[in-house]
């Protein structure tokens, strides 16, 4: 790496738009999470799918790193550039460059943010549905195969995004996809960039699918003896075919933590928030049905938020879930992890973690995008006690062997990064030399975040 | 390429089912479209994942080609084995490995069909959703990212599987996905595979997503004055966020085609053929809303299938439609070809195709998933006019090159095979070169049907 004389060159493209300051290579050297500190060499702010593009050139002619940075609001140490070089701060590209109406498309710049999206589609009567909870860059959203509470109906960034523009690890920019709605036209290169947390290549622009905003919204929640009955009003849910827009499963921890941090006043029980997307007519019928499943499962306190205000209010309230937990142990560190198991299963996986937890002695509330068999559990430490440190390692790990043991995933949506590298080769055995060699097609320098998510060269 | 021993080692595997007779491979080496006469060095009938695996072995050590085989239903002479070589045709590897109700998921193996699925599907409620029409292979269609009828509410392969068992060009046996309904866990392997033709691995079980069958179902067809009126009535359908399972153009050739071939009294007009999936309540406020917006269009003649007979009557005359409209021109060939555009530009490309086919005297029919903007044209020819088949590709590169500069893709669902290889580069750009490096790294011996997706290598 010679460092040097790619930051002058860099600094010829970008003047001040280069940053050496120390709080700013702080700022890109931090994470949401336990992950330690690890400041880049420099931080680039491009305006310009152009000088991305300079930017990689620069790098590779230098055998400079490159890593990508939406918010930085992944959980598991993706946009920390731990090899060094150079973070590529997406925040001046952030541009909503077009909405197609009648396509139900928008492109838009990387460095955009879906609640600005949204803000700024508000009068179209469309919407862009992934929400991952955090106000995270769409760029960052597309890296790291994001989803959150609506995609049970929506889907994830896999199901939404139909053409990205990539900077390649040399520089050559390229389209994928097209503005259509469906192809057969080759390998599907946008689905391999997504999820692929800037490994492959710098993710320049989007075209996203949209929604058309619902004509009627319901939302509730409702309260549960136990963890079990709750999960299994959403199998029921499922299987009974409901098109539900949101399912969310709190524990009676998080329902503490939401008490002590929102002025909630909810009873300390497992709770499940719901909203339906439909007609007048549609969620009507859809919330009769649903009441009928809960009741089935010994659920209470049902309460509907028909009001815009109320909905938003129940929304704020799980969004800010993990920063509640963050709040019930001041000046500790978190370790939020999430993994995906076949429905069926979900019940067990849950009651399995928690009684695991429980017993470890640690302090991990449950919560989860329910309806995917999507769950995680903020689990918080004091990090001047390495003892305590180990023993959720242990326990975080077992929660994974356990998701895989059930034909599930390592993660269903905060992706790899750092905390999850180590069962890469458990999930997917010689998938993940077959990652290694795409990798090193599309990136043989290994410039782009390396480090992170294929196998170490040799 | 050292084919006698090849073919010497894989007799010893397969015994009888290594097949040499003339029938045999000339019956693998016909397309159904247009395509010359393109028969293998013999045909492998592998009975499992080991014997797939020893099979592409023992190629690798010879240096013989290797092409995929479901049921020979695709239109762009995907698995016409153009190399020679060995063809590995699946359909003794027809088995419905397993059904997870609770999970709404199937584990399949490739050689079953669409048809045999759902049949063993019946009488658990569940069914799967993609529809190419021919009862295909669910490998040949996971392999083409087939999608057809009911993409429009159910996706296409891409969105209908979660994961995958495949066999590498080395023989190496991978996994991809997991039972999760969703995963952030590396590279989208799963998508890299779905509509790759059989280059980068042989497919040898699927995991596939299943659907609860509908409550209710309410099928139609109605007639229109023009395509115009027709297509603008789904732009509406599709802009009031009404959610059709399935929603069709025919043109008025097609209607005279179905009127010879199926006995059908069907005006001689263009036609939408519509259907809706839901609670009884629900299909039938869709209905009425779908009657208001073909009424705004000069829709008439609406005709509500209700009956289960009667929607079957209406689907497998669509199903028919490439055949009804082979048999207009007895003793013809014909040229299937398939685009895709953004939802706004459909009536113009619709438009302007049926012009230019008219203009240059071609028979054309225009049928298509309109939902997705999705259209094709059945375009026959005489095969012993070569001026014929001359104007007849020249018209179908124009509406190629139509698609792409709408923003549009060469292909929404029959594929590239060799058809339409020699758009890649025009879509692509340095997107086909990257799909090469994929190659490369996968197969870099070039052994899986050679010929096919990727730049030729140097
Ligand atoms: C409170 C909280 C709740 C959360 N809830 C959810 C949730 O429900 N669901 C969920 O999925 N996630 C959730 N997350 C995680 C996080 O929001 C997502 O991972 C998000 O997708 C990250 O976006 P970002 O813009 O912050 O990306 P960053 O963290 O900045 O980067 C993520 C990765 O993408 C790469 N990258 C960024 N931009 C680009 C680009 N333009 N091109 C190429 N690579 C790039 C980075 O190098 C890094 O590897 C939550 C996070 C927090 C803090
Ligand atoms: C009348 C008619 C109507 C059609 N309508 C539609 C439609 O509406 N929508 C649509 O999408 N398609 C349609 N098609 C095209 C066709 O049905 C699809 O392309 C289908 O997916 C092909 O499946 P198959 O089993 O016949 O595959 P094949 O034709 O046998 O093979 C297709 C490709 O997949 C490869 N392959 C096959 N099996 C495997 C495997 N196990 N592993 C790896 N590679 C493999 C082959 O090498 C080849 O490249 C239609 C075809 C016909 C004849």
């Amino acid at each position: 790496m010679q460092i040097d004389a790619a930051l002058d060159a860099l600094s010829t493209v970008l003047g001040q738009r280069l940053s050496r300051s120390k709080s700013d290579l702080d700022l890109h050297g931090r994470s949401e999470t336990w992950f330690p500190l690890s400041p880049p060499d420099a931080v680039a702010y491009p305006e310009s799918t152009q000088e991305v593009s300079q930017i990689m050139k620069i790098c590779a002619a230098h055998n400079v790193p490159v890593t990508g940075w939406g918010t930085g609001t992944s959980l598991e140490g993706q946009s920390l550039a731990v090899s060094g070089g150079v973070v590529v701060d997406f925040t001046r590209m952030n541009k909503l460059l077009a909405v197609h109406q009648g396509d139900m498309d928008a492109v838009v710049q990387p460095g955009l943010t879906r609640e600005e999206l949204n803000e700024e589609l508000r009068a179209t009567g469309l919407f862009f549905p992934v929400d991952p909870g955090a106000n995270a860059s769409l760029g960052g959203m597309a890296s790291t195969r994001a989803s959150g509470t609506t995609a049970v109906r929506y889907g994830t960034m896999r199901d939404n995004i139909t053409g990205l523009e990539v900077v390649l690890s040399d520089g050559r920019i390229i389209r994928t996809g097209t503005r259509a709605r469906k192809t057969s036209a080759g390998y599907d290169l946008t689905g391999l960039f997504v999820g692929a947390e800037g490994t492959l290549g710098l993710i320049t622009e989007l075209t996203l699918r949209l929604q058309g905003q619902p004509e009627a919204t319901l939302a509730a929640i409702c309260a549960f003896d136990t963890v079990d009955d709750a999960v299994r009003a959403v199998i029921d849910t499922i299987q009974m075919g409901l098109s539900m827009a949101r399912i969310e499963l709190l524990d009676t921890e998080t329902a503490k933590a939401f008490n002590a941090y929102a002025g909630a006043t909810m009873p300390e029980s497992p709770h499940l928030m719901i909203e339906f997307h439909g007609s007048e007519n549609g969620v009507k019928e859809m919330a009769e049905t649903f009441g009928e499943i809960i009741a089935d499962h010994n659920g209470h306190g049902f309460d509907w938020a028909t009001r815009a205000e109320d909905r938003n209010a129940l929304w704020t309230m799980r969004h800010n879930g993990a920063y509640a937990i963050f709040a019930a142990r001041p000046g500790w560190k978190s370790l939020v992890t999430d993994v995906c198991v076949p429905i069926s299963r979900l019940a067990e996986a849950v009651n399995d973690t928690a009684a695991d937890l429980e017993q470890a002695g640690i302090y991990g509330p449950i919560l989860g995008h329910v309806g995917d068999g999507n769950f995680h559990s903020v689990i918080m430490f004091d990090p001047d006690d390495p003892e305590q440190m180990k023993t959720v390692k242990a326990a975080s790990e077992r929660m994974v062997d356990r998701a895989l043991a059930m034909g599930g995933t390592a993660t269903g949506e905060h992706g790899i990064g750092m905390g999850k590298l180590g069962y890469m080769e458990k999930e997917h055995g010689d998938g993940w030399q077959v990652m290694g060699a795409i990798k090193q097609a599309l990136d043989p320098e290994n410039l782009l975040n390396p480090g992170k998510m294929v196998p170490p060269r040799n």
